[in-house]
């Protein structure tokens, strides 16, 4: 298989914390090369230490406000949701997001994994959400489509999104946690796949990478935390919100290798606080996203978040008044997307069509 | 984990065949204790080893006659899609198939895969087709479901069908074969999962167990070899059917572990012959198999499949005759499934309803 690109100049990390980045050092062989974004969360007059050598930007909650003006009415305070705010000022066409407790995993083999480079080859290689392929990634190296598998689908679709898994502690909701206190992931599986069209997927947003420019608008990560009746549900509404959109727009969500190291789990008490309503609303929340059609007229990301935000106001507006006021806030989110992102000028006449360009 | 039944008097192993079976010398500490259904294909004067001390039934082509007499049309001759008659004749719960080419494969630490034993403990596991588990299988040992996994959703479904991957060689068509015919599998992946709802996956009829009494009338591969214009599709054949009934019935399809280990590639010219018209043909079959909305009424596999049976002549038929030959064919299959399993006598008034019998 070709050697992929490391996509230095194209690629930014961007990392949601309230404390000192201690972790970038483990991570420092693989990340240096590449722009950090780091959303602090929390009080805006605490520092937050940044290891040396590393190239970032750092943005609080006074930035924030700064910035958006009342449109930081939609982004989260007190709740990891807040990254999807390095998301917004990001200039770059791929994003990979960690988490501060997330460190190096190692194969079974010992080596350790560099998670970054993994995801780029998800997201650079194709995705299969048409037809199941047996052996997995058919284009990991020494793998391919299996006996039975169409040939008219194994160009296979642009990916979108890259979803990577975690060793040690499991992303485990409360209840789970509660009552298996003590159960670790030590199951190394070597394998990517592509969530196939048509299925629903919780997304983690500990270890995760995507396409700004393919998916960017859909990866807003809700109203969460401070002042909301819910939180820890952030990473899955983007979830949600962005897979139907893929599976509308024949985009590619791929799951699987990299593993991180997570290195301590969350206090469950206190999480069994912040999910204790999602857990009923998400039995109508399922449904109501496997139920969806966005119309063929939705041919943009941003065409179809403005549609899907109309939908939950009044398919789950009348569950809770915060459904109409999460509606309200994806489109305030678009609203900014729009104005940090605008549309780049229209292609001139000199700009060789690019099916052209490409035969050089 | 609880210890799970080891199912030695409700599992049958069938092996379509045209050597002496020496192969099972390999498997006698795994297989020895079942009872072995051996198909004989081609010429049945034939005789057919089978290694001392195992416990089993063989059937050449003269008995497939004498037992189906006009129904024997159903049943191919000179392709591996004669196994079915051992699904048909068999008296048990559960099936696991496999061919004569299979070997133990073993685990990256070195340990023998007792492939029987991961079937039983897939299909004696709930699966769950209804919302992706980014962590796998979540019955198995050390493992659950993720947060943001719908609560409701957590008992599963029935499982119906078991599909074991390959070491060595892959299961490749042809043209992959010509194209690469050096690659080997060498990745093992540790892993189950369920196909979700509304996925169609090529099915292998390698390494396969299944259900009978929840899916195997559904379980037939089809008109293949002698006499017919189609080869090696038999297999792909009865995983599409059987799919699009599992959904309807809301049944589960895993696939995964066990691997065995597949020694030879079959010869790729041959095969080519066998798969030409397939490699068309299924431009078209996938389509349709993915289109299929089985109505409501249909609450049994025998509905099902003759419902099945139905649209395949009617939307297939008009792109090839064979495909009415096959509509046909999978008509006499399931009378001929009828005849030699007769319906069980209806349950009198004296047997507890299932779920008072239940609380007990």
């Amino acid at each position: 298989m070709a050697q992929l690109r490391d996509l230095k100049d194209e690629l930014d990390i961007v990392i949601p914390t309230i404390r000192n980045l201690d972790f970038l050092e483990m991570w420092r062989p693989f990340f240096q090369p590449y722009h950090l974004i780091i959303v602090q969360d929390g009080d805006p007059s605490n520092t937050i230490g940044v290891p040396e050598g590393f190239d970032y930007e750092l943005y609080n909650r006074n930035d924030v406000n700064r910035i958006l003006g009342p449109k930081a009415s939609c982004i989260s305070f007190k709740d990891s949701a807040c990254r999807c705010f390095g998301f917004l000022v990001s200039k770059k066409k791929y994003i990979f997001t960690i988490d501060d407790d997330c460190f190096v995993a190692k194969e079974p083999s010992g080596k350790e994994i560099n998670a970054l480079e993994q995801h780029i080859r998800n997201l650079l290689t194709p995705s299969t959400p048409l037809f199941f392929n047996t052996l997995y990634d058919p284009f990991a190296n020494g793998s391919d489509f299996v006996r039975g598998y169409p040939f008219s689908l194994r160009e296979g679709l642009p990916t979108a999104i890259s979803h990577g898994l975690w060793l040690n502690i499991p992303d485990y909701d409360a209840l789970t946690q509660l009552v298996k206190p003590r159960e670790r992931n030590t199951r190394y599986v070597d394998a990517v796949m592509t969530i196939p069209k048509g299925t629903l997927f919780p997304m983690c947003g500990m270890n995760l990478a995507f396409d700004r420019e393919l998916i960017g608008p859909a990866m807003y990560f809700g109203l969460m935390g401070d002042g909301q009746p819910i939180g820890r549900y952030d990473d899955m509404w983007a979830g949600w919100c962005a897979k139907v959109i893929c599976d509308h727009l024949l985009l590619g969500v791929k799951t699987g290798l990299p593993y991180i190291w997570h290195s301590k789990a969350s206090n469950p008490f206190v999480n069994l606080k912040k999910e204790y309503k999602g857990i009923y609303w998400q039995e109508d929340i399922i449904p109501f996203f496997q139920s969806i059609a966005l119309r063929e007229e939705c041919t943009s990301v941003h065409d179809c978040y403005i549609e899907l935000a109309n939908k939950v106001k009044e398919r789950l507006g009348p569950i809770d008044p915060y459904f109409e006021k999460l509606g309200d806030a994806m489109v305030t989110w678009i609203e900014a997307w729009n104005e940090l992102n605008p549309p780049p000028p229209a292609q001139t006449a000199t700009v060789a069509h690019p099916n052209v360009a490409m035969k050089n």
